[in-house]
């Protein structure tokens, strides 16, 4: 598969510019970020609820699409289609239907067959919701729930969300990414939102063998000192080291890692007093971060989970309603010719 | 476990004739297939809507016992069972109760006493529904979703359903059945639906070592040669070639396979203009068919998927229905003796 | 993790003495098991009716968090989760969470932060759910599903259900727990309750090798000879041989512990002719107990597990209750200070 990132504004939106698949951040401007992460504030309140659930996908079938396992990814997309009164059915792809030797493109349109009318998609190879996103028919939509190194949207939506709450606005903030840029999912989607929605600089802060070629050209600067890189800053994601992917010894080990770019308490010391330390989980203690630091005051990292579900349950109900835009819009048409 | 076929019937019939166990197309007659039709029809207009659910299960707890995986067979079954509102327990017995020891009866009856409505039962022996059904509590409702060679209901009736769609009625209808008849789960219930139903000819397709011994008796004709078979065809239903269940070498290779029984492009056009194309799915693309066939327009094979959701939640509402029946014509009883 | 008996009444009771978590049978008095038992009573209504739902739990998440797999377990708590209208994740946390090496408590904080209301937990290590239990933030419920050798105890308290159903009160009742005692995760439980409820002898019958040091101390009698021991008996309940988790030659062979301690229609002879006759399941026939016995009319194994739905909706839905009012008194102490 090869990147479809080129094209994918117009596959994502509909005419009128409404979601109608979640695939990348690549495309959609400021005015649509913000209102997935309105959206998401609104369903923030539903989560406190005694009764977490509204009807807005009531009736519809959700598959979670799951090409690659990811046990805590797709019970956020479960509860998130739960609460939205979806019927969910999980397919664990890796294990089952291609076992008898169906092609990709077989095992959806079945899927289509069936009357879904939306897919969660985790694939280990890049670009793989955006081929399943052209090849389905019209009416199903396709939410991408991390692929490959590319994109894993709704992770950096909700890394968003959780600035704009304890920050107010991105205007004139200075955040940084610390860690494996090279092997992150997430820190290409979190650079181009943070851009798009007006931070004021985006700085990497890692070693150059774990910075992709060209680092500059996705719009942040780059700092191989993490001394010098925590000064001024508002926000400091905290990326996992990824150890199931690290290929041979671009490392010299996990202590020199903690000592170079691991987050302690001494280095948050050199951001701004009220700096949110953010993380997107599972947390490796003290390889990427201290345990103090962690669970400390400044730590928003359970925010982040809690506004994960949020917006999941943004993307999927504002995708089903661009679905639905689209074709009362073609049978409108139909119509009147 | 012994065929059970002859009794069938009786087991699966209420004494007024309503559906109360869906085993085996053996003893239901045309109304009664009919019926199941007409009420599929009813629900493939449920599929098209935003909410896609209806009532008529509701409150009531279905279990998908599988003793043989099959993921897209208990899908299918899991959506039916959650649009009739149903709530849906899957367990898959291969891998655990039975671990512990347990007899499948005593699993049954641990099951029945959970307060289940209605088990779908998956297995690789021919009979295993039947035997559960004569062995369970009045009430709990028997659906076979296939066992071992000897039937698989539900996917038969699916291709009724799509037959009648596109042709209208089975008067007159030639209709070819080409493949791995002797390995297959379903063969034996289409010849015994189509004959039923009223269709003019039923002709298996296939080389001598993939076909029964006596064949003919299930009520069909024998055709060798594909060529000749393919003359005059209303409807051609290939098999899928059951890799995994040919014993050694009954055939010379998948290539001569495809050359003497494949559906090519060729071969179809020796049947009439208008003649379908059915297929169980998944496609071996190149082995049993041609790709540019199980795409074209003759191609219904993707309708089969869209009305084996609705067939799966006709059969299961009118067993519902049978139970209760059965209850409320017992309770009668008892008040008035 | 240590034994945490001693606090855990302070723990799983509010203020007021309702319900929060079910731990254990610890600490629980007559008046709070009578409750539990009155609350499954109406809900074995609930089971027969046709629509076996109630919405007590609607909108809530349930989370059955087994860290070791119990396919049976998992799926009474899962059906009466959903017979409560509950959402139910199922998280086998063995294969899962940890597997990316993050710490038990990291992986609650974050099914926390997604809005979970109650987590059933399994688990092989006497004292994990009260462990939990003490970590979780305020607001999410534990029902203990088993831990280690410790406690089981909705199984003991759908024991007295049994009990009380078929015997009508527990004042005057002897009572006998044969077989496997020391391994068992619920006689330690049944013991308590039979105590508190009233009971007017508790027996353990055992060879000396399946007895905890001490075992009088529980609240028993002790008796080595079964004969001896189903004197007078109003009820017998049978444990399950454990044979995974003997270690060695605690026994002679199997043919032997039947001879010694299996329940024969010629022992049950011994007991009072009204005794009812009770087992955990699954049953390993001719191990534990005779098929003739297993299946007789003194048998009551299978209401247990009907039972089993009434009591965990019990249970759960009282732990909901008490989290509630726990919740609704913090308010309310905030609001008038």
């Amino acid at each position: 598969m090869t990147d479809h990132g080129h094209s994918s504004h117009q596959l994502q939106l509909t005419e009128d510019g409404q979601l109608r698949h979640f695939l990348t951040l690549d495309g959609l401007d400021r005015q649509l970020l913000t209102d997935i992460l309105d959206t998401a504030d609104s369903f923030i309140e539903v989560g406190e609820r005694t009764i977490k659930k509204v009807p807005l996908l009531r009736g519809r079938t959700v598959v979670n699409l799951f090409f690659e396992s990811s046990t805590r990814t797709r019970s956020t997309f479960e509860l998130a289609a739960k609460r939205l009164s979806a019927d969910v059915l999980n397919l664990d792809i890796s294990t089952s239907a291609t076992s008898k030797g169906e092609s990709l493109s077989d095992t959806l349109l079945n899927l289509e067959a069936m009357a879904s009318d939306m897919f969660v998609v985790r694939h280990s190879q890049s670009g793989a919701p955006h081929f399943i996103a052209e090849h389905v028919t019209p009416g199903v939509a396709i939410i991408n729930a991390g692929d490959g190194r590319h994109a894993h949207p709704t992770q950096a939506m909700l890394d968003m969300l959780t600035i704009r709450q304890h920050k107010g606005a991105f205007e004139g903030l200075k955040v940084a990414i610390v860690g494996d840029v090279l092997h992150s999912r997430v820190a290409r989607s979190q650079i181009r939102a943070l851009n798009e929605l007006g931070a004021a600089e985006v700085r990497v802060i890692a070693p150059g063998t774990l910075l992709p070629r060209d680092v500059e050209r996705l719009g942040c600067s780059v700092e191989f000192d993490m001394n010098r890189g925590m000064k001024d800053l508002d926000v400091v994601i905290m990326l996992r080291l990824q150890k199931e992917r690290m290929e041979g010894a671009l490392l010299p080990s996990e202590r020199e890692f903690y000592r170079l770019y691991g987050l302690s308490s001494d280095k948050l010391a050199l951001a701004k007093p009220d700096c949110i330390v953010m993380h997107p989980g599972p947390i490796n203690r003290g390889v990427e971060i201290e345990s103090a630091v962690a669970d400390g005051p400044q730590s928003v990292i359970l925010n982040q989970v809690t506004n994960g579900i949020a917006i999941r349950m943004a993307v999927m109900s504002m995708a089903m309603g661009g679905q639905v835009a689209d074709r009362n819009r073609k049978q409108s048409e139909v119509v009147q010719p």
